[in-house]
């Protein structure tokens, strides 16, 4: 697995321009570069006068060097850094759903990143790209020990292989039995997955995550589906924040099918459930998976609305009270959820424990979910009436936020 | 589940004489209180003469106060609360080896709280005694945010009832089948576990467990097993302090036979490994399960040797570098170290994940065993050769530490 840090913004490490030429460069030239250069240089020689071979081969060359340029600068505007599959091949098949949902998780990646970083001025995004040897790689972006953010990740990975049918039974959580050729089944997954807990007490930890499936059978066919969700975990409870939050959603899913927001909000209510502790994670949002219904271009549709939900739900949250004023008593609060969160994500979360258990997995980047500081402490118990309390309430009883 | 919290030591609750006296006013007498009282009020009728009946009756309850009062000093000497089982039950079934099981453990929770309390002075003990209604208690003794002990859990817990024929096969490492009349096995389970978690980063974390598991099968035959183990996680490696640790532990396995500590030793090296991460929680120690063998009493004199030494093991390292100074570095390291803690507990320990996931089990009991605070930095790696460094390679290749 190899991994290469490199910075999004900051002035201490290499400016991106030059990571994005690096990590080019070491891209093989596409079919047409070498169909192009090959045609000029034939010509030159059929030609005989190297003068005039000369300068075709250099006006070819400056536009090669031209169009190199510009497809730079829309993968430095577009994206945190070069996708898995490569620009050209993603262009080459543009048609195909897998292309356009590897455009949209790593457009959300940036997106998200951009929105954190306008907010955390002295803080950067390490950017690491790395490779799966089984096939495929990742590009993993923290933010760590910010003004504003503790700690700030949003993971994109794309991966293919084989998948035994065990293993291929799991990642569907309604458990479908698949038909193996020899035993194994071809798979791509990819998807956007990112945690944010910022520092102040009065700001919400929030995640998301998209995904989309891909596992080819036997006799040919495709099974196909997408999964994913987003929701909020305040360490006290702001009902303003609360409606917006889960409003945004609403809205981004009502554009789709009106069934969809209950459905999906109840889902999250379930899904974030530590058992152990009677309590939710947090306050919800949205949550689904093993979605194949109606049709791939519909279900991507709805998929896109949601991601393109993130910043409009959490953005004006975070701005409105990253300069909050707070106790060290809330501070201390917001310790002991943090490691709720833990609990949560190491106990329960089907993606991490899947994650931890699958071979060559990148380890860093799964566990990136896990909050910079959490606190335990024994038989913690805040007073009745308290605001403490209050948040407690509505984790042990969900709340709809929207009616 | 009731639970009454009451104190160890420190001026600010009520005094550890009055907690025992109401805990064991509330036991009902015991039949041998109850036949002395009624021969003595018999006698009384007999003789006919008021007065003489009224001294006797006197006489006789100024006796068994004062059997009351030297039971509840011997209680108080030896232990921390009550036993679970009550001490008259146990005396009554004192050659039995529950009996015998249960007053090992609850004097080994007295040693070791002591031990600790001793070198905190400003700290005390939190101790609850709680039931379990499916059947059972236990008591937990909890030491935080202390002048040397960061957080110190030392629970004793004593349960009895029925198991389904899954939950017991799951109990056992080696996952023996078991006949259960009408699908239920009756089953006792008792066990004193215990982790340490000091604040200065040059006195190691320490973890022990001792249990005893009793399942009556379909034809009235038990099935019992002993388990447990001691081991240390420093934050950085001391030779020394290593050694000394494991040759405490042989020493006590060696007195019953040679082969048990390297056996041990290496099983201890396997438990306690974080897979994701390709290393272990701690410099090991010993760790043993489903023993079963020469006899139940030759187990158990080796299981009362463990605990014996506990003590020996890890308090004279305490004593040694409770007052080293340290680097903020230092504590920083600590805490990342402490996250991987917190990893191994929540994804692999058998015992936190059956605790879990069993109904009625006692939560923050469970979960003492995290530490007060923890930290997760993306990507942390220490430099090559640093103190860090040196600690991370014996926690990848486990070392001999006694040969």
């Amino acid at each position: 697995m190899a991994a290469a840090a490199r910075l999004f913004r900051g002035a201490a490490r290499a400016p991106p321009a030059l990571a994005f030429a690096r990590a080019l460069s070491s891209a093989p030239p596409g079919p047409a570069g070498r169909g192009a250069r090959g045609a000029a240089l034939a010509a030159a020689g059929a030609l005989g006068g190297l003068g005039l071979a000369l300068g075709l081969w250099r006006r070819h060359a400056a536009l090669a060097a031209a169009r190199e340029d510009e497809e730079e600068k829309e993968l430095r505007q577009r994206f945190m850094a070069p996708p898995v599959s490569g620009l050209r091949e993603l262009r080459r098949r543009r048609r195909e759903l897998r292309s356009r949902m590897e455009l949209l998780i790593m457009e959300t990646q940036a997106e998200v990143c951009r929105a954190l970083a306008a907010l955390d001025p002295g803080a950067s995004f390490a950017v690491d790209s790395w490779e799966r040897k089984e096939g495929g790689g990742g590009i993993s972006c923290v933010l760590q020990d910010g003004e504003v953010f503790e700690k700030a990740g949003v993971n994109v990975s794309v991966v293919s292989g084989l998948l035994s049918e065990e293993a291929a039974r799991q990642m569907r959580s309604r458990g479908k039995s698949l038909k193996a050729k020899d035993g194994k089944l071809p798979f791509c997954a990819m998807g956007v997955s990112s945690v944010i807990h910022p520092k102040n007490p009065h700001v919400p930890t929030m995640h998301f995550n998209y995904r989309y499936f891909e596992i080819e059978e036997a006799d040919g066919t495709k099974q196909w589906w997408f999964g994913g969700g987003t929701d909020l975990t305040p360490t006290y409870l702001n009902e303003e924040d609360a409606v917006h939050f889960h409003k945004t959603l609403k809205e981004a899913c009502d554009k789709h099918d009106p069934k969809l927001y209950p459905k999906y909000k109840k889902w999250c209510d379930d899904y974030f459930y530590i058992k152990h502790r009677g309590e939710r994670r947090g306050i919800g949002g949205i949550f689904f998976d093993d979605m194949d219904s109606p049709s791939k271009e519909e279900v991507f549709q709805f998929v896109k609305s949601c991601a393109k939900a993130v910043v409009p739900c959490y953005i004006p949250i975070v701005k409105k009270h990253c300069h909050d004023s707070f106790t060290p008593e809330e501070k201390l609060w917001q310790q002991l959820r943090r490691g709720r969160y833990v609990e949560f994500n190491l106990v329960y979360d089907r993606g991490t424990k899947f994650g931890l258990l699958t071979p060559g997995s990148r380890i860093e980047s799964i566990l990136m979910s896990l909050p910079l500081t959490a606190r335990w402490e024994y038989m913690h118990n805040p007073p009745e009436s308290s605001r403490e309390a209050e948040i407690l309430e509505v984790l042990r009883n969900p709340k709809d936020w929207v009616h």
